[in-house]
């Protein structure tokens, strides 16, 4: 057995926790350091998982010499200057999506990204559903011929705080960016975005210029449409669902039901308890996944992750589709200028 | 287009009605003759569907020479003789389930069924059913390979009054015989009869002596097990379903649902409307190919239909469940002697 | 019993041909004059379902005096004229889909339908299927609580032939005709049309500047988003669906599986047979009550058809889906203008 | 955090690498001895789950002090007597079932076990699958009323080899036990069993005097009517269902797909990949919980997990199967004599 891989881990929120329970999971793979401004958050997160060690500086943890690759879970705006220490420090980044919500700032650090030999993989954790994934790979194997449509259906359980919103970069950039990921999983190559949004039912989203359901309709260099269907509240809990169609057929992935217990009675059959509430549960094997990728990687493996120029294309989608919406028509983009 | 084809009916209650509607929706078959010792329910009935002649005396009906085909659907009791009448006359017969309840007067009746060139068709519609007959025909078409295990599971959505429990002879009878005639339109030589019955929920079933569940295990002649599962209540609705087994697969047929509309909700998911109430909704298509298969055989089209023996075989395997059931033992059948 | 409903039939193509069957199937219609420049299909039919008057001349038919309504399944160009004519002699129409290509023709009758007393009935028949029905009733009756998202899938199994798509009016006006009155059928008040189309796999369609794939997005007058997904192939059947989203959950009618059976087998499990073929068997059931609700509204029953105004409101959303197409840009409508 | 337990592990063949594996995920847990007569499989299992003490003797892990808990997942024949010796070391154990296939030895051991405070758990994993278990609790809670009727179908992917099945006790000792218990999880008190076997496809097993398809009847001390149905093969994979029925409704939970891709294609539409192929795929999260609840009740936790006289109810209704199937007779059983 190889000796174990050290990560360092900056940011100790919701996600961090994903990640370092994912490390924790993971045989061969342990949490060397922790950073977070908030150090008692730090300190409970390394006491948790074995022992790390423990800073408020987010440069000391990748700069110690001591971290195999560098976990980024902290606050958005902090992202490019991070992955950039990342890379001057020679060790191989996991970064949060979005690299950050102005493709100025992006584009800044994309050469650099691009030449640089050290891996900067983009959190896209979707791609490593295992459904998705076997979803994808039996499209690529042309069960269904070339792909024609692809529909995407993403709502989120509720609308986040109205805190929130205010930096969020609004709903393309903040939601939308994962199912412009997703649509890239299947079709890389996109060269037009259509998108109307509307405000239907959450007053703050409304009262910060958002809107709270969208609808996106891409259209791929292979003359591809992909439709991507928003809304920021679902009663039925985390609704996730893609529909991939071509010549010979249709290959689809519904939502996963929490128990396969099916209930009859004289009210209604077949029915299943709600879904999975929130990402947390539904792409619980995902972060895993992602992170062994990750990992795999760090080791000289295959690289079967989204990187960084990833990161940028679902940016760059996301700022026409927030024109679209707003101008009422479709706008082109070239994902490689 | 050929001349009309004209039906006798005797009996016009809730199972006479159903044959007269499927009579006047046939095109090319008219009802000539009602017959109903209740003269009004018979005169109502002739109105509704066109101007039949009326009488109270079934016999009048047979020896019109007004019909070409007689649809018996008066009291259990009175199907022996009525048959008996029709074979006489040389009118083809179709008789609802059971011939009798007694295999005494049944086998009076055998030899002179079985040598008579004027069919006796048994109302065993289930065999009609779209679904239940596209399953057959693919097990026959040896797509799981030889079947070893099938399963029925048929629930009524409620138990019948105690008056008609009275005069039903017992649940294996009334209920099982259509089930017994469903395992032999797979498994037509059943050597084996196990049954097991239980008093779970309805008092005057249990003080009439009788079972409001039941579990049968049925042995073929080629080793086949089959498991009928009954139940006389179900909350969700007409509880009817199938499934063949074999070294191939598993073929199925699942309840139908009302609509297709699927709800997904804070509390449930995936759910439907209950499934449809009782058998003249369920089986509605059934009792019209019933029919149009009768029909056709009085035209001299092929025989499609279950007949006197078959009527027989299931009153047969009916009485030896009412001794396994009683007296804790397998009870082996020759359903040819 | 009143008597019976006499309906002139005018074209007798394929759909033509449904409507006969529907008016023989139904008690208490009678079909009485049938109309084709084709003669020998006007004389075939009327043998067919039972001894009707046969013209050439639709004129005719609708001013025999004999008629109590008219069906109009002749070619779309017809339509106006035939309306108009209809009007004039005072019986009550229910003609096919479109109205006309072209929306000045349209308009030019406009006027004199809407303040016409007799009843003009479009045959939008999807607004009669059970399961579209029921799943309109729920969201009507607050089921969803307001309707936020409508999404609609719709697929033909093929294309037509290349000379059909040369008159057809292209796919928004053929095709997507359908979709739009179905969205209406939930919001009739839609404000805004953005669409996209592409050129995927039918080299005819494509040489003929039209789209062999669209995808749809409306907005309604109450920020409703509806999104409509159109092929005009599909290798599993006939693909028609829809899914209503609102605050309290969401309700999905799926397509109809041929037969219940389902096989597991060691290539795949529970694997229903393909879809109905294509649109008369999927929307038999449809047809059949598209004709009764018609028969009711001539006896002086209530109003539930589509009329003149919707005919024309799915027009007015196929010209502006065109230029959208075309344009790149999101279109505003009036229905009400 | 409470001290590692430490765990010994006896029998490092199939079943003993899923424990070490769970041993290993499980946080707080660790494997302290591996035993095994064939000592390179207890040092090979050793070196992969973290550096246990090694020995041909379960004896001597047994009684080595080290141990807090001991899992025995050697062959049958040696449970009894290292089960007695656990009790005697007072070191809790869980044994793989059965206990034993002569009830005889069980019998012997019975009061021991049962007098004694030393913990002894019986391997019925599948009371811990998720889905099962949510079935029960959601019947224990009420949700269909008193439970009436249980259908539970098992059918193994494929028939063991020859040289198991002679040592194996037969089906219903080998296979049917876990049935069996589940029957039991759901209505502790079984008074009946009627049983009926076939040889329907394995010569092997023919030859051996077993039977390679059985259907069982059991009925519960409150007149419940339970069903088994199991086959050796299976060509869709492991198919492990449960139905609950009562008077309020049906709780069932149908096969785990593989993943949540359904294909739509002019062969088939709705169809999933085949099933988990067997049980350590389909019960791997069972093995686990399993694990942790018998951890959960050593650290003085609820005991959630059956026990030494479940493992002989079992046993019990396995030799009643045995007799009943032979004789063609209901056999009375009483699990509390």
């Amino acid at each position: 057995m190889t000796s174990s891989l050290r990560f360092g881990l900056i940011g100790t929120g919701r996600i961090g926790q994903v990640h370092a329970a994912s490390v924790a999971a993971i045989p061969g793979t342990e949490l060397s350091w922790v950073a977070d401004p908030f150090i008692d958050g730090a300190a409970e997160t390394a006491r948790r998982y074995g022992g790390a060690n423990v800073t408020a500086d987010p440069l000391e943890a990748i700069r110690s010499g001591e971290v195999d690759g560098v976990i980024i879970a902290s606050p958005t705006p902090t992202h490019v200057d991070l992955i950039d220490a990342a890379i001057d420090a020679g060790v191989p980044v996991l970064c949060e999506k979005p690299i950050d919500l102005d493709i100025v700032r992006v584009d800044a650090l994309r050469e650099k990204a691009a030449s640089s030999s050290t891996p900067v993989v983009l959190g896209f954790n979707r791609r490593f559903d295992p459904h998705f994934a076997d979803l994808r790979r039996r499209v690529a194997d042309g069960e269904i011929g070339a792909l024609e449509q692809l529909s995407i259906t993403s709502r989120d359980p509720e609308a986040p705080p109205a805190a929130y919103i205010a930096v969020s970069g609004g709903i393309f950039r903040d939601m939308t960016i994962h199912d412009f990921d997703m649509a890239r999983f299947f079709v890389p190559d996109i060269v037009e975005v259509t998108a109307r949004g509307a405000r239907q039912f959450d007053a703050a989203i409304a009262a910060a210029g958002d809107y709270d359901a969208v609808v996106v309709t891409l259209r791929g260099a292979g003359g591809e449409l992909i439709t991507i269907t928003n809304s920021r509240h679902s009663a039925y809990g985390y609704d996730q669902r893609i529909e991939a169609f071509g010549p010979q057929g249709l290959l689809q992935v519904g939502n996963i039901p929490a128990t396969q217990v099916r209930a009859y009675t004289g009210a209604q059959v077949e029915g299943l308890a709600p879904y999975r509430r929130f990402f947390l549960e539904r792409y619980a094997d995902a972060y895993r996944l992602e992170l062994e990728a990750f990992a795999d990687l760090i080791r000289g493996g295959e690289d079967r992750s989204p990187g960084f120029e990833d990161g940028r294309a679902a940016l760059v989608l996301a700022d026409a589709a927030v024109r679209s919406a707003a101008e009422g028509v479709s706008v082109a983009v070239d994902l490689s200028a």
